[in-house]
């Protein structure tokens, strides 16, 4: 397997186009469509968050046909608008799918943008025509800046490798910023493959791999309304089976779903800093995700990353009240390899070391539980005066 | 009952002392003592967090007995440090035992300030004839300001009040500051009052008022290692007994947690706005909470308040993820009396009558869920620049 250059135009059998269909502002890429030459095995993975977007509850209903289309608006979310946002949502699909000459239960749909209005639906039906004519194999750069709301770069992967002797390509797009927080948050994002898998693999495999990708990592904690995660694959008489191909596969997904994902976290709203904090021998697996997460989202630990305070009592701190069980006579804390506070005691460091680590974009901790074996890994972010600005002035 | 000027001097039966130890810092008031004439019974509520400090491990086994003193220091946590750091915060307390003529059993202790570093047991030691020397009832306020960490003034309360025909009075002090949450966060609050209230009845009337105001309050969402409430009341053979007297009792107590909880959250760090999140009509009361807690600690909905954005969307995304039974058709949100979503539904609303209530620096946000009967309040903060910039400078 090997990372390519470009995004999803790198994919053979699909096409994709994008406008500016003024959903919610003038001059401005907002509208987008990614087209399968055939009908497709699709997997999703969707918000838990109970108020949910109308095209997330079109995506649940649809997610096991086969699709043919997946369209994307930016800079409305479709979400808290009741009955009338479903059947707006069912009638902009209605009409994509009579002009690709498929059901309207082909075509998937997503949204993320202001939460509570009613998507323009007139003006978006209108621009379908266009939509369509524009289809072109080339244009997958275009997705990815079309599903942008306060990402400041489109953000996009993709890999090559080979199963079964023949080569396969595998890309996707994926747009976050704000809102990004473990079981996902504001986060779209859209792979496609032309390696053929079946329905079933395709569902085990992604959801597994997210698992460890984007719903690890967290930038403040809330979890969207919006949230999707859709893959494709074509449909075929003889997907790939074997184990060894699964295992390509499958490390080809992971491999794309860690790049995006880091993406999104050096992307967050006011990242300066990307932290690792990795949580080993917890009593269990579920003591560890919850002491990972509570140490990731823990405002005082985010502050501490962002003015390079080296402050392990706040980490001591968070994994206290995480939930999980803890003893302070077992607890170690290491940033990187340096050791600050061991199996209950305090170690002297110098600060000149730790500091040079402090200043880096990017750095573990790494904290032991001496527990058991449960481990966990979240990324998170700093928490700066830029993230508080971009979301006091982010204005409804 | 009335509220009354002054602060801990107001109460007959105490006294009071305060002096700068140089634990961490020179020329800072660090170290104080609350000394009663006699005996008294006390009621404690402590962290939940699992890292505890040792101070709160001394108070957990004295609380039950006949209490003398209580002694604070601020600026050193004496948390995570072990065995040793118990040994130092019971020599400590010995050595103050010995010159009251009490039992160390009758002292009990509390600290706050920087974690993981051993407190400077031989200074303070040596300090304690002053500190005794120095005792006088008039020296109330001292206490306040020598708990004081990051807090920006010194936070106090007294309230007079007739049970059983004679006069009595109960005052308090509280330091917090950042790090207040529910399930208290650093907080170190004393009580005392000079009305004889047995054991038993002050045990469940603390914890039961406790609950309403100092747990429901929330700046950063971080529960410390160190909070620490304490009441004391005189030891009598005829403690006040009867309901009414236990009620006017309970509702001093109220009124002075209340008040001390507003004068917390308006000091709370970098806050300039303190918000009233009231959930109505949830399922249960344990949805209410759930409901209320992920709001109020939403950062989303915090630099919102912050930025004067009336952005439902968020309150209802909040809502959405905390784990609490929700449905979109039925809930409502509303801005003090505002209403911007209503049943599902999307409300027009006169921005220049909303901006009014969002400049003002206290309003209230109301979330009507619409499945039952749980209620639930808690008062949260906007998060600022100035949060950031205190929590990324605190260094250790």
């Amino acid at each position: 397997m090997k990372k390519i250059e470009g995004g999803l135009e790198t994919v053979k059998g699909y096409s994709f186009s994008s406008l500016e269909c003024g959903i919610r502002y003038e001059n401005r890429l907002d509208y987008t469509i990614i087209s399968a030459d055939n009908l497709c095995n699709a997997a999703g993975v969707f918000t838990t968050n109970k108020i949910y977007a109308a095209p997330v509850k079109i995506c649940r209903e649809r997610i096991n046909n086969s699709i043919k289309a997946i369209i994307i608006n930016s800079t409305n979310a479709n979400a808290c608008t009741g009955s009338n946002g479903y059947e707006n949502a069912a009638a902009i699909t209605r009409d994509i799918s009579a002009k690709l000459n498929v059901k309207p239960e082909n075509i998937l749909m997503a949204s993320t943008g202001i939460i509570g209005r009613q998507l323009p639906v007139e003006k978006m039906i209108k621009s379908h025509s266009r939509l369509i004519k524009d289809l072109s194999s080339a244009n997958g750069d275009s997705v990815a800046r079309a599903i942008m709301t306060t990402d400041t770069v489109p953000k996009y992967c993709a890999v090559r490798f080979t199963c079964a002797e023949k080569e396969y390509t595998m890309a996707g797009v994926a747009k976050g910023s704000g809102m990004i927080a473990p079981d996902m948050a504001t986060l779209l994002s859209f792979i496609i493959t032309d390696a053929p898998v079946s329905k079933e693999d395709l569902d085990k495999i992604f959801k597994e791999k997210i698992q460890t990708t984007y719903n690890s990592i967290t930038i403040d904690g809330d979890t969207s309304t919006n949230d999707t995660a859709i893959i494709l694959s074509p449909i075929s008489n003889e997907p790939l089976k074997n184990d060894s191909d699964m295992e390509i596969f499958s490390q080809a997904l992971k491999f794309l779903l860690s790049d995006l994902a880091e993406k999104l976290m050096f992307d967050g709203e006011g990242v300066s800093k990307v932290v690792k904090i990795n949580v080993s021998s917890a009593r269990n697996q579920e003591d560890a995700d919850l002491i990972a997460r509570s140490i990731s989202k823990s405002l005082l630990v985010k502050t501490a990353i962002f003015g390079n305070d080296p402050n392990w009592g706040r980490i001591a701190c968070a994994a206290g009240y995480s939930g999980a069980e803890i003893e302070e006579d077992l607890l170690s804390i290491m940033i990187e390899d340096k050791a600050l506070f061991k199996k209950g005691k305090t170690l002297e460091v110098n600060y000149t070391d730790l500091e040079e680590i402090l200043k880096r974009n990017s750095y573990s901790i790494n904290i032991d539980i001496g527990l058991g074996s449960g481990y966990s890994t979240i990324l998170t972010s700093d928490l700066s005066y830029e993230y508080v600005k971009i979301n006091a002035e982010y204005s409804t």
